[in-house]
């Protein structure tokens, strides 16, 4: 078991039940997610001690979403609450087949955002951990709050622990440019870097050629040479890339790649019916730490994360609730459903 | 903006949740469908001014029913509420796989199928408009609704309005014998003709040679003869027909034809994993009915119906619960159900 | 309308809703089940009287178990009240895609389990019976349980009942070698064995070789192997097998083998998108009873059975609720699921 | 254990969740109801062999409605399934305090409301029963309804049975003139006649004096007068009326008069938070009829109908769902509520 | 039937099912609601045209809350439609007994509290209206909605509209001292001022002498010299005043007072056993100008929307689904909540 | 913030939907309870350290009770898993008006029910804490159980803790003879008892005159005596007894007293709504302890407890989720349930 931290938002997730659309929901079901939070979750379920550092108002429905990481066992003690800013939220609307799944953020004012950099006492914050893990969605909540990634990065390294950072580009929050120009100095603190396949375009400006992400078709060699790109203009020791082949909202197609040093690794390629994807890279991402921090190989730490985040796809909710047991079963090669008595 | 109206009846569907079987079911969802209001809805919903005339009785069930058409956004002034009779029901249980979805109706007595065809002022509720709908459900509810469908038509083509009629056989309300002998004459009013790939054969005698719809398999070409038939023996500047490959209740694939004067148009084919395939056909119709009130090409409007339709399979409920730019964004090539955030 | 008997167990299932995890879900949905509860309910289902034996405690939650019994038109008069003992829970977890279905058990205690085999008259039980149905869950609920399947197969075949016997083998309730030990002689009293890929190598010891069900691929004629081998070490004169291919949870081919006598048939294989699979087997065993009961011939029996547990696979609950019309449609070919109106 | 038999209708009963209006619900539950049904499942919860004759189509829906009688013990052979008319429906909004609950009839061309006279066979149906139910409603189903409810209690007489008959005044169904016309007669072959506050004005004529039902105040010794005149009218042995005083729709009074022979008797009374007071006349029925048989006296089976029924009203669905035991709990005056463990 | 226009904000209701806490809610139950639409819906369900306007963000949730409007009959054309701002939230947690209902307001940054004053062509909206009304909400949520409340109360005033304002002081907008110091030149160009028993406090600096209102027990006298000294300092032609005496979230006494000229009328009082009080006060609102625009007579007026108010505690959701007919049942004094067949 | 401790059985708690009866209930809502737990949670919820010690299986079940515990604030480190038992259970049907709610067990053969005293590192669960609470259903769940309390007991004196004991009788586990037998020596190394009107009598044998019970009147001051029997036989410092009048399921008056040293105080009396009473005694505990950990005076303390019993009775669950400052606020006087906005 070792220590880790995640550090990012957390939103209340507000989901139109079933395949219903927003204009025909008369309710909307509550769960918390948000990238950092959801490696925090996947980390705690694979046994790793997770701490969550954020920043939350003080109202009932921020202690809800306290609450609900406990409950997935993450360690919230790190989490600050302040008078200033709300609990951000995001609407979901699943989609199924041809109809895309549409994510509305409603999370401008949150508190994470308003907080200035100087709230974190990151030496306190880090000390006794290992592992470091945070987002391109940090930094693009505001300039206080890359300042603050910044700061963790910084001194995440300078106390040792390892740190990895998923592209996680967000439109919405911010222009291609300004993510390129805030991540990449970031970069150098940081051992592993996680994306798929639009993200390396997005935030880093480095494409994939002869790759179509809406016709759903990916030339898996072409993300080498993307992985290969990344790794010498910023320098990580490992760059993962997650693969994902969308048929249709309902069927999706799922695997990955990682660079590690000079060896390239593709993993198994997973035939998936959709029930839940947000939330999937997130669980690759902590899928693919905790099985670094156990000690697997690089091979089977990548089938690792990919076997955890396809069981994710299948999962309600950002966070991926499974055990290492059940991921280790799908590596070994049972994905045939079979009741389990 | 062009200004529309459809004519017939609006039930309340219910529903059995999920995949139950009547026999289980504890609860039923209420929606409100009607082969000619589904139309209405998709038409508003495609930036159409879409009236719907139709008569109900004055409780507060019928009253749910035309808030409904209020909520998505249809003109209910022109629907007349009376003392006589009920509000029609229809009862659903939906299908999985080789389980094939059930559909009870319940609307006998209800007060459009007893108001007398002398009830409707045509010459008012036409004066303005510019497309005329309706389907054979509603010259099918009984003799007045019969005449009262006659006299629309007539009206509406004396008023320079183009009209559409949509086949749609219902064997619960009439025989084959009688559909023919009615809607028959009805279609020299009509300059667009909708059908299925069974309707023709039910409704109009003329038969698909070489198809099975059992078996699930279409052979496409063979319906160019159909609609050439209808169009020469019945005159409609334009015959549409939709194509459905049933593998099974959870897989269909879903294509459209169209004879326009004398170009026979195929559209693209959609492999479906089904959310909601009833009312499907009206989603069909109001959009092809849109886009060519849009000034869409024939091949244009055909795909955008197509599109529409493919669509209106992942949503629950009857109505067509999308926006032209979702529409367009399928028949633009994305159906890789990617999440839009 | 034959007159048959089973004998078990009824529990309580207590199911996550859709596809929650237990971890997550904040309510369960109750539904009553039990292996040869499920094959008395299809019994009735199709038109036999079906009367069911079994043990439960007073009070309102086993009333309810009666009570739904009844509601799907079983005959509880021989459902035994007594004071010790509690009701039987079992847990539900649906999977889907690579995840499975996980099923928890909450049996122990249950008042069929302590009751002695005293406390049954199968004389009188069986009196006027024509059929009598058990499964290998029942004697591995206990000794007495054991020794009272005993007693009812031996009187069974005195009074002239044809006799079936599910093998369905249950790790959580006795060991293989206990299984074996105990099922082997029940047999010689049995006329018609069933069962599943996997319960002939777990009860009997038999192999069926060059199949791997975690694989999801299975060797048909490797089956023809284990059949027969049945037949020639136990003596019935039937022996049906069900094939299940798990290609995932949500996607299963499904079809089954019968030996009757000499002959051996294969069924007819359907590709399912799975609701529900749990029952399924069960549900076999009762469109296999029923048809051969209503006089159809091996083959015909056959696919009545495998087209009903087909149908089961789309319905929530482990009873079946379909009727023989229903059936026999899926016979005649039509599994395209076209909307029933 | 008496053997009991009842006739008239059972319908869907469809009812807005919680407190909702109409106009805002979503979903509708799903219960069967009906006056003499209600009466049924009270006399099978209390111990009674409760058959019940009726008239319903061939569909799933009404398969689901004779499933729920069998669930609450009533014995459904002598329900005749027939292929004309449909199940009647009953939709209900609950009310609360100032709000009055709402209910709307769909019940015209039900199956029993077509059925000819003829078509019971009532020496047949009534051979061996002890005691016929039935009520005001079923009468004014139509003529020949009428015609079969005096069949009905013309024979039962013959047969020795004892006969009760509930006024139940349908405003909706008939007028009052005519159901003075049709039930005057027919109350000549009644023993037990049983009414509310209302009925006996509305059906019969006679007003109890003093009384507002509006104002929520009743003189409860004007109804002595008002049973005396019955019984002088019409001859039956006995007479009980209901007497309910509506402060609100969440708080009701609730008591009742018993005319028995010359005695007259009057209950405890009961101030009662109203979770579902549908269906309390028809317990009250249930419980004085089943009391009646069991050979309590007078005033204990006055209490226990009163206490029945004063229960029935805590209880969701026009069915009473408790046990003799609980009943005679709080005839013994146990009305605290206190938790049962 | 008048034409009236009201000017406020719309917000998404998020309310956590039946009792449950905020911090045990998996699910939210959504409405629409805002102090100035309630009342547009209250006028349109008393049969007025009640347009409605306001600003909102084009996304999906903002076009449920129109489409809502719209199902309760409002006229929303003049609902602007901007890129700015989101769509304003509010969470409700229920009470009951002695537990306090909790609302946590999510506004900040909603499109109408972003838009300029100029925005708004007062003029052309006010155009061939009536009636004109606000609320104190508006003005508090912005200096530009000050200034837009400012603009539409003068214009209306020059248009020849009667102008009604709710004082409805929100703690978490404003202080008191900023409420008094815009609201105050507001009222010269009000006709009907209608607030609370704490709003006059709160507002206007008014206070009502010997009253506690967390004693939940009112002196009814001292608010007659509060409306007078509102009528004296601020010149309004009425003022109303809602007297609210909470025994418990569980039961409410209700009752108003109204200031008319120099008379001093006081209305009935309702002991309510509350099912939702939120919106109350807005529906009292909208029954007083809908019976003023009617004609009512003062008094009539004053006790029509006290009934309705009263009613509206029993309904879920801020809209008051009720319709004239029974408002005026309750007022003619039926509230014994009799069932209605 | 103390360091306390609680140590008993966790449940999972199945509670039937709203007033459904367990005959009609389709779903369970799931909770998790338990004497001790809920002490816990509240200790937790008024801001002290809360561990808990317990036994459980190691199955999803059980992990979700564990999740549920941390997702209220408790600490669960002290949580034991072993392969024994199963996770106790109990169903809940909620009450109204005159019917009781009723409560089945079914908690046999639970992993705490199983467990060798041997189990335990008392020295070491108890070290650094302050307070240790257990309550009669402990040692009633088997003679190991009684072992391990008394161990618990013991140890905590000897390590200085302040020990708390509620009396709790469930008939269900054990006789009164029996209870009385091992509960009386466990009372001398307790500081606090608490008990309800009846646990008194069932397991000390001590009776308050003059009380019914069921009749739901209570002599205030006949409890004294109680208390001071208690104190002089038992010998701890102080003795606390909750007092229900149970008008009936749906309205509680509740209200205790408390002896401590030789001063004896009276609560204030709250009349109460209930939404679900399970609990409540629970929470009183939990309230009495946190104020006398707090500081507050036994008046204040008394109030406190009485205070956040009273809210308990107002939300779903055993759980009691308030906050100090509800609570406090509750005491100063606020029980008017005004909208907290």
């Amino acid at each position: 078991m070792a220590r880790t931290i995640s550090f990012g938002e957390i939103m209340m997730r507000l989901a139109a039940p079933g395949q219903q659309r927003f204009l025909q929901a008369n309710q909307l079901e509550i769960t918390y997610a948000g990238g950092e939070a959801n490696v925090a979750v996947s980390l705690a379920a694979f046994g790793h001690d997770a701490a969550f550092v954020s920043v939350l108002p003080q109202n009932p429905l921020a202690d809800a979403a306290v609450a609900s990481l406990r409950y997935y066992g993450v360690d919230t003690a790190t989490v600050l609450r302040v008078k200033e800013g709300r609990l951000g939220l995001y609407f979901l609307e699943a989609g199924a087949s041809q109809r895309a799944s549409k994510v509305i953020y409603d999370r401008a004012g949150s508190s994470i955002a308003l907080a200035p950099a100087s709230l974190y006492d990151w030496p306190k914050l880090l000390s006794g951990r290992q592992w470091f893990h945070t987002t391109g969605i940090t930094p693009a909540l505001g300039d206080q709050a890359a300042q603050a990634t910044a700061d963790a990065l910084r001194t995440a390294k300078q106390l040792g622990l390892t740190t990895s950072f998923d592209l996680n580009y967000r439109a919405k929050l911010w222009s291609r440019d300004k993510a390129r120009q805030v991540v990449g100095p970031l970069l150098k603190n940081v051992d592993l870097v996680i994306g798929n396949e639009e993200d390396a375009k997005d935030v880093l400006g480095i494409v994939a050629e002869k790759t179509n992400v809406v016709s759903g078709h990916i030339d898996h060699a072409a993300y080498e040479g993307v992985a290969r790109r990344i790794r010498d203009q910023y320098g990580p020791q490992r760059v993962a890339i997650t693969l994902r082949e969308s048929e249709s909202a309902s069927i999706n197609h799922w695997s990955a790649c990682l660079l590690d040093g000079d060896q390239f690794l593709l993993s198994r390629r997973y035939t998936i019916h959709v029930v839940d994807r947000v939330g999937a890279g997130d669980s690759f991402c902590g899928g693919l730490i905790a099985a670094l921090l156990d000690g697997q190989s690089s091979q089977e730490a990548l089938e690792f994360a990919v076997a955890a985040s396809c069981l994710k796809h299948t999962i309600p909710g950002d966070f991926n609730k499974v055990s290492k047991e059940e991921v280790l079963a799908l590596c070994a090669g049972d994905g045939s459903g079979r009741v389990v008595r």
